[in-house]
């Protein structure tokens, strides 16, 4: 008799994207008329540079031609890419890397779900609250917790809230805890980690024989010069910390699948006996045996977004994402709406005004200023209360939203 | 104190092809004079047909501009691909499915790994011996499995030896399982299953309210007529069998990567209190939880393959390939060298002449052919004395090493 995963019957309705697309959708098709802004889901709008189009371009060349098509891969990705990756991401920022610590990925949702194969289901995970809902949602799926309580908390996770009232810093967990997820720049908060806050997680870390799960996705957003953009250039992060990072956001990769995680050599975990494993050969074991790499065009779009041509084009479009973000949060914060974020992430995370539940002012939102935003309460429970807007629209778009949510709900 | 998953600890050595290339390239590093011809993955050597270029190109130019510019897709897939795969490649064999039943991914090796996810622990699964690596692996990682014996089993799992004493046709377990993987046209023997033996398994799986994993990756390459593409042919399929296919040796995506998934609606599994749940509800909860869906141009170039245009055209890289596997079979054959497969599949099994060990005929290949081939016994103890060819080398290399081959090993 053929027996079910049960642990994903714990999982409440939907994963939250697909549960707004499904609103959306509904409104939509009764409302054909109405031009609805979406700034909701995290998802980039503007085309790819040339620098990126000409190189994955000549990737697809090279596949048409028996001489320089390329068959399966390297499971960690091409050393090429990997290579340029460190010297144009991590090198500028002082981080030494091997090319071997370096595996490519189709992307952080992919690389920060499947991590959790390597480590032992006894392990005691921590995570922000709110959060990205796959690293909650990929515990409960591997049994890690029992059920989601009233709240919307599951049972064996330990949630460190973070909310105005803490300044969005978590406190480092009660207990002591063996795996923590932190996302800088954050999403969905926009809000990010000084050089002192991550010396402490990691000092936090080594002292509680733990491992941080960094993601960076949101590290090309950064404008203040003093944050830090890779966890590693925190001492001590080479022997805690996993760092995953994306193309996804930096250079509108989203429908283009590619990201890396970065495992160095010294980061090792324990067995039951007590002997200690190097994290990244399982890495290794893992992605060998249940992937097959990422797309060969698609390393070489990759590639080509540190070529000094393309980084310069994508550095023009996050600038224009950043000032879409600006114009949000000014917009809105003059019109008297509390806004976080926004500064060195392009997303603003604001308070709901009159303190409406997330879901409702999303409801509200979509109906009377038909814009699309995503529920502060879908990130976890401390989300409650606020509404997550995306920097990611076209600027006419940003601005028309911006003065019709002013328009509503401005004092 | 944070601890490592076990269970990978109890996989021996490296995954079978890794090691095959360390031994490769160890070899070329040190004869840098020497050609080497490489029979031994199963990876593809011509390029992409000029209408899956064409197709890829124009993909790459959507992404070049912000009115046909895609970010995320649907974690599924596109549906127009999922469409296009229905129409063309499942209904001509009389099979109907609808698009919410076709999940598209970045390939099989992942989907036959990851469609672990969605069942519990507990069930007993069955595994052909010799067999793609992937699938015991998978299981061992997960935990399913005790320690390794000394023949290379190991416990907990259910293998069901093909050997030519059997002609490669599995007998049904002896004590009931739950998962079954067949893979046919099968990797790495070459063999085909009949539809009389298809039914068969359907009436195993329906009888013992099991599930079979088909691994279809190779039905491309069927030439015989009465061989089944597809287990949904075979009636009572659609509520016992998962199937998953694959563009990689159909249309040589090794490097570019897409495949598929298809959950039947009617296909379910029990919770422990005897509940039926839906294993496409739950599949579909995993993708969208875990996986991010398959680069945009990408799937644009798998929906060329089943153009007019497109299918003639793969259609001759498939004709050329089976091309080499009637050389290779027949050349051995003719020589003395015991081979099966090779009709419908790109493989040739091969006996290993004078009963040596796969290991020992691989290395004496490599040294003194300096040709490459997959030692049997790395796909499972009863691959042992036994050896894959694989047809996907180019023209004058296949000649050239049958040539070798049998000049060293012909009676």
């Amino acid at each position: 008799m053929v027996k079910v995963n049960e642990h994903y019957l714990k999982l409440k309705a939907g994963y939250l994207f697909p549960e707004i697309g499904r609103r959306v959708k509904a409104y939509s098709e009764s409302h054909p008329d109405i031009k609805v802004i979406r700034l909701g889901i995290g998802d980039v709008t503007r085309p790819l540079v040339p620098a990126v189009i000409e190189a994955f371009h000549q990737g697809v060349d090279d596949m048409a031609n028996g001489e320089t098509f390329h068959g399966y891969g390297p499971e960690q990705g091409y050393e090429w890419l990997a290579k340029v990756v460190i010297d144009k991401a991590y090198k500028p920022l002082g981080v030494e890397l091997k090319a071997s610590e370096v595996f490519i990925s189709d992307g952080s949702k992919c690389d920060t779900s499947n991590i959790l194969d390597i480590f032992g289901l006894d392990n005691r995970v921590a995570i922000c609250d709110p959060v990205y809902p796959v690293y909650n949602d990929t515990n409960v799926m591997l049994g890690r917790t029992g059920e989601v309580d009233a709240r919307g908390y599951y049972s064996g996770l330990v949630y460190l809230p973070c909310v105005a009232e803490n300044n969005f810093t978590p406190a480092f967990p009660e207990e002591p805890v063996d795996l923590i997820y932190l996302c800088y720049p954050n999403n969905p908060t926009g809000t990010v980690a000084s050089r002192e806050q991550l010396q402490g997680w990691v000092d936090y870390a080594l002292a509680n024989d733990a491992v941080i799960l960094f993601d960076a996705a949101y590290e090309a957003f950064i404008t203040e010069p003093d944050i830090p953009h890779s966890i590693y250039e925190i001492p001590g992060a080479r022997k805690c910390a996993i760092e995953f990072r994306s193309f996804s956001k930096t250079a509108g990769f989203t429908g283009v699948r590619c990201g890396l995680t970065v495992i160095p050599e010294e980061l090792t975990a324990k067995t039951a006996s007590g002997e200690r494993i190097k994290l990244n050969a399982l890495w290794n074991r893992r992605q060998t045996t249940k992937f097959n790499g990422v797309s060969f065009p698609v390393q070489k779009a990759a590639a080509a977004v540190y070529s000094d041509e393309g980084w310069a084009q994508v550095q023009g479009v996050i600038d224009y994402y950043m000032e879409n973000a600006r114009i949000i949060r000014e917009g809105l914060g003059q019109a008297g709406i509390t806004c976080f974020g926004g500064v060195s992430a392009p997303y603003i995370w604001l308070k709901t005004p009159q303190g409406m539940a997330s879901w409702d002012f999303f409801d509200k939102l979509l109906n009377e200023c038909h814009v699309v935003g995503t529920p502060g309460s879908g990130f976890g429970p401390s989300g409650e209360g606020y509404f997550r807007l995306s920097a990611f629209g076209g600027r006419e778009n940003v601005q028309e939203a911006v003065k019709r949510i002013c328009g509503k709900w401005g004092k």
